[in-house]
């Protein structure tokens, strides 16, 4: 049996008894019902991904993946390919967004190769990034598959692996992810699994002029067409018109709700991995929280599409799990709530209608 | 020269040359152009607040005001009079949902009483409470003014004499209510500020049935009738269909952003309290953050009065500076991006279009 196959088997599924009892108590706080509003029904949703009454939330993870994308030569970016090699040596010396976030709210980030076109051995070695890099960036997806579809399994089962060996000291997970062009693939997921036209779900990425942009939604459709991706088939989809680090989100999502632990999806990309995920194992759905609606047109429709709400809109377009980091902050706000606010017996304060 | 008369003396304004040396250092960072959206937007308004680059925030601190309302006495909240009383008690044991995010976001909270039917002589004696009581409660403003016009002006200054005593261990201050019975004024208040129908800024507060709802709104339309406030006095409207606590809040924005103090605005109440202060000084408007977006129907339209787009949209409706405290946390995460993120020359990383 596969890693993929053993994660899928006996999947769990969201534990009703402990979300009773967490609204049960977020029934009787101090204030008025349910006056906390979505911060309460995140708490409810904890307890019953944790099967846990109070959920425990204290040792937070980012997984911050990154690999390089075949279809960037083409031009579908602003920033050159090997921005992606830079900044995992700013990940790595603590100095990008995804490292300040996660500092202030307590959240380690550990960084994943799965499959940059650079050489990282000496950063592995000392234990900075884990190596689990399948090839030094994804092939053109214009002109045939983007990987092998042994490849989207072993991207998949990268995330899991590390899932596991981090589960132990991770009571939730985030996604975050850093890669050159990757919200090119991105766009052709979410168009496939929204059946959304392409230009409806794809953006301005980092920030590309109108000629860039019409010609990335001509690349897609062409990558759409050469491939023509079985729509029923999610590894199908990755292994043709996906990225390394998107089946490597899909697999921390699969190796996180297969140990029961919440995991927060940050913006565009780790949405498109989410939407795989959910393909995968339609149960691991129950165990996503959204953080955050991005910029990127399309994060909208895919959000939809996976039927989440997400927690902030603060226009935030950078990836990297930002917006997850940020989201932390609720996941950590949601479980205090539940556990440090009064009763109204306990406070002695008087209820409505008496 | 009364204490409100040298606040508005030389009112600060927004230190464009902070400003443009805040965004100056957001343009350079290592990430896509204003990649982390609002955050910047953020960090960037504060460095123009506290005219210092970057923008001190520190030491965080939520003045919560509570006060009794004359017009509880005619069922407009789900909840008895006395639970304002018992509330106060909950704040200071630390078990209220003000205390259990602001421990988190480590925020200092302070309690005022300007006006509730209590007495707290053995915590204000202890320093746990500031005791600033204009009287047990405003009169029922259905029936005559809510308060004396003197009494109005003695809520806005002791606003400004709290703001002003935690000025030199305070960097940004977050405003906070509570009061049974408070979304009745404030909802007067927006009313007549938007010049917008009742009805349109009238919801259920702590949770009213349907014919509550339109008893409320009916109370509110007789105490408008009954005094006819006069829209261009903000002392009148606060006086004739306002609360202490109300009155106390503009005065913490008043007091915080004379001391160049930026002032998070939490919810419904709190930003009844907002127009108010910015139509005693429209400057003081530049120095408002709006938290959240409440629940309460009229927020909506309190803040687009007060055009302030709000940070959090939760769904939320407990006031006590909840809000206010949650948006502590993107406080200080927009100043970490400004100060702690690597530029891109810091960390060699390309620049777009290289």
């Amino acid at each position: 049996m596969t890693l993929l196959e053993a994660t899928l088997q006996d999947f769990p599924r969201i534990d009703m008894e402990a979300r009773a009892a967490a609204r049960s108590r977020l029934e009787q706080l101090t204030m008025p019902h349910w006056g906390l509003g979505r911060l309460m029904d995140l708490a409810e949703e904890l307890a019953g991904m944790c099967g846990a009454m109070p959920p425990p939330v204290t040792a937070k993870t980012i997984v911050t993946m990154a690999a390089d994308h075949g279809i960037a030569a083409q031009g579908v970016s602003g920033y050159p390919r090997e921005v992606t090699l830079q900044m995992v040596h700013n990940f790595v010396a603590g100095g990008a967004g995804i490292n300040v976030l996660s500092r202030l709210a307590g959240v380690r980030v550990v960084i994943a190769d799965l499959g940059v076109d650079g050489d990282f051995s000496e950063l592995v070695k000392v234990g900075k990034i884990i190596d689990r890099k399948i090839a030094r960036g994804t092939q053109d997806m214009t002109r045939g598959p983007a990987m092998s579809r042994a490849e989207a399994v072993q991207a998949i089962e990268a995330g899991i692996a590390i899932a596991r060996e981090l589960g132990p000291e991770t009571d939730v997970f985030g996604t975050g992810e850093m890669g050159i062009g990757n919200t090119t693939p991105s766009s052709a997921i979410v168009a496939l699994y929204a059946r959304a036209p392409i230009a409806e779900v794809t953006g301005r990425g980092t920030g590309i002029d109108d000629r860039q942009l019409a010609h990335k939604i001509d690349l897609i459709e062409k990558a759409i067409a050469a491939n023509a991706p079985d729509i029923t088939d999610p590894i199908d989809i990755l292994a043709k018109v996906g990225g390394f680090e998107i089946g490597g989100i899909a697999g921390i999502i699969l190796g996180a709700a297969s140990q029961r632990k919440p995991v927060l999806i940050d913006g565009f990309i780790s949405t498109a991995g989410a939407l795989i995920a959910a393909h995968v194992e339609p149960r691991s759905r129950e165990f996503m929280i959204a953080s955050h609606r991005s910029m990127e047109p399309g994060h909208r429709i895919a959000l939809k599409c996976l039927d989440k709400k997400p927690l902030l809109d603060l226009d935030l377009r950078l990836g990297e799990g930002t917006g997850a980091a940020l989201a932390m902050h609720f996941v950590e706000a949601a479980v205090r709530i539940l556990t440090e606010v009064a009763t109204f017996a306990e406070a002695r304060v008087s209820q409505a209608g008496t």
